[in-house]
């Protein structure tokens, strides 16, 4: 019998990678010469694609697509070790497979590395930057308003690809597989442990942050 | 006396397609040097339109307006096979209405046939993976959260039009009547059959997966 | 003593044309080049602010800003002759009063005379449609779900802009005022008896066929 | 033990202004040659954002994240006067911080002094239109719909970037702040008094005229 919730986080992942770098490619296709335009149309596509599936998925897996988000509801005790593992792993296959799926759709070779450089302390800064700001996001939705919960992330990811240097990956399994795409969205895989690493610290202050704002007295 | 629900399913379509080629028409005129803006507004302009049609023909037919919805419908036996009939034939007629009266507006001429080839296996694929997430989308909206519905398929499709290479039609009325349109949004008619197609393998598999995702314990 | 109704009126319709106007400026100011980002922000910004006056005025006077919906709403006997009277000319002097704040806001000289010349059957027809289409939405949104009307209204202008030849008046008090505009939104005095002709054709149509949709069982 | 209003109004504003500046220097970097399309990028993110912190932080603070708010609050008696000071030196403080780390992300020098001269009477009259239809927005929302503050606010942003010459500071702690920046959203020290002091003016207008509006009878 199959987990609908393992289920829920590969597919929900798989959507949203097809999205980010689908969306990607044809910005860039369309828009060569002026790459603001492109990622208007990639901020829009993700921005709406992350309402709709959080919205549909929520209800079997939480809708969590995310690494650093799966862990940090493990801290707080919200979900078991093995779920947590479980829903890592397929995460990041759900996400590899959007790559793949988006090439695909767009006539490109299926395996590609991606040769774009994201390094340096203020692309660091700014994925830590993005994550304390969508994990504290999170967490207040939840204490505040669980049914806004899908606008707000779609709406903090819009605003945080335009904010932050690094156009907010935000998310280690959306950071391994944008390795794998040599487009628009691409990051090349020698950058991808820097990104993941600040990921991590940035959702470790807002797991922090987050207890003293939203549940002290 | 007039049937409500006919009346709904074909005037609902007709705005759909008037919006679709009316937007691609205004956006092809304005940014001739760079279609990602067209299609920026084309984006724009059929998001806002499906939540807005969605929402108040919804109470009155379901709003379907496409036809690979009323036939998964009719497989998971909610609309009779005579009203599932009637729907796609109004579907279709209002289409092609909606077509002749963009063209009306924009001073063209009203008969027109498509010249714009979109045609080839990555294509095929699009509309197949489009059509899959749109079903896939109203299934969870529907079970999870139907107030949500307007919004959900007007942010799918917004997303969906700059994640695939055919900017996801995801409709057969849809594609037929733009066969009819010689601007931004036609497709040559020796194409259509493909698009339509693919579209029905995309909403049967999306139909499958979805009995797993949202019915089964 | 005030009438707070006339005043939300007045107010509302001001505002409203201030966004018209001032973001239309705005528009062509930074992107002489490139009408289709203008037209997305004067889009982006009326449709945000129609969302905005008709949630915060609606409660008030029911948020018409616009007299054929004041005369619609007088054929369904929804307001009294004398409101509806006072309704459509504090519209028309709010509508006035909005151009002449954007002007001083921009630095334009206060008086003006639009020459853009909006004519032709094509226009007119645009009119039509998109006065039908607006009147359609309010009454379906009214019928069916009062607490979306602000957004209905607000994404259906959003589409309308891009999907009409006329980018969508579907508004006499607008139309007048915008004869006093030299600038993006303008429209050349002669050509308004055209546009408010046609809208009134357009409302009148709508509101027959709103009664079969809508009320009809 | 921390004050979380107090943490509330420093956090939101600091994001606030991360949101404002970063998304200009993105908007900016990306599309030299056309800031319309810059001006698209920071209006999104800026509208995105505010929805999102008000929804997260107005149950803990009301997210003020705004001097003139604040001073409207006090004048109608909603905070006290120790509250409302420390509300303002935090908001400025937090606008700050904002502005620091968006230059951060970006690897820009941190301490910077804006170059960019917005003055002369336009101008002024823009801020004191801005800030007048921003506490009319508040008043009304928290009047007739306390669920849609955080929408109503990012939407009617969202148009006053567009509708004002100014783009809409309306806040004294984001003029202050922006000061400090020699970016896309910068202003000249020497022109962040007529600014305030314009917001002021529109401020008291809308505290008279939202009394009138919003609770005569």
């Amino acid at each position: 019998m199959i987990n609908r919730a393992y289920l829920s986080e590969f597919l929900g992942t798989a959507i949203l990678l097809a999205t980010v770098i689908g969306s990607g490619i044809m910005g860039e296709t369309l828009s060569p010469n002026n790459t603001a335009i492109a990622l208007l149309g990639n901020t829009i596509a993700t921005g709406a694609i992350l309402y709709v599936i959080i919205t549909i998925f929520g209800p079997i897996s939480g809708a969590h697509f995310n690494p650093v988000v799966t862990i940090a509801f493990l801290i707080n005790r919200e979900i078991s070790k093995w779920d947590s593992l479980m829903y890592v792993c397929l995460q990041v296959l759900g996400a590899i497979l959007g790559v793949w799926v988006a090439h695909l759709m767009f006539d490109l070779q299926v395996i590609q590395i991606s040769l774009k450089i994201r390094t340096g302390p203020s692309q660091g800064f700014s994925e830590a930057i993005a994550t304390f700001g969508l994990i504290l996001v999170i967490f207040g939705g939840q204490r505040f308003q669980k049914k806004s919960v899908p606008a707000l992330v779609g709406l903090y990811i819009t605003a945080a690809y335009w904010f932050t240097a690094s156009t907010s990956f935000a998310n280690p399994a959306v950071t391994i597989a944008r390795s794998l795409s040599n487009t628009f969205a691409g990051i090349n895989p020698a950058n991808v442990c820097l990104f993941i690493l600040c990921q991590i610290v940035g959702m470790i202050i807002a797991v922090k942050i987050s207890k003293i704002l939203y549940f002290s007295d």
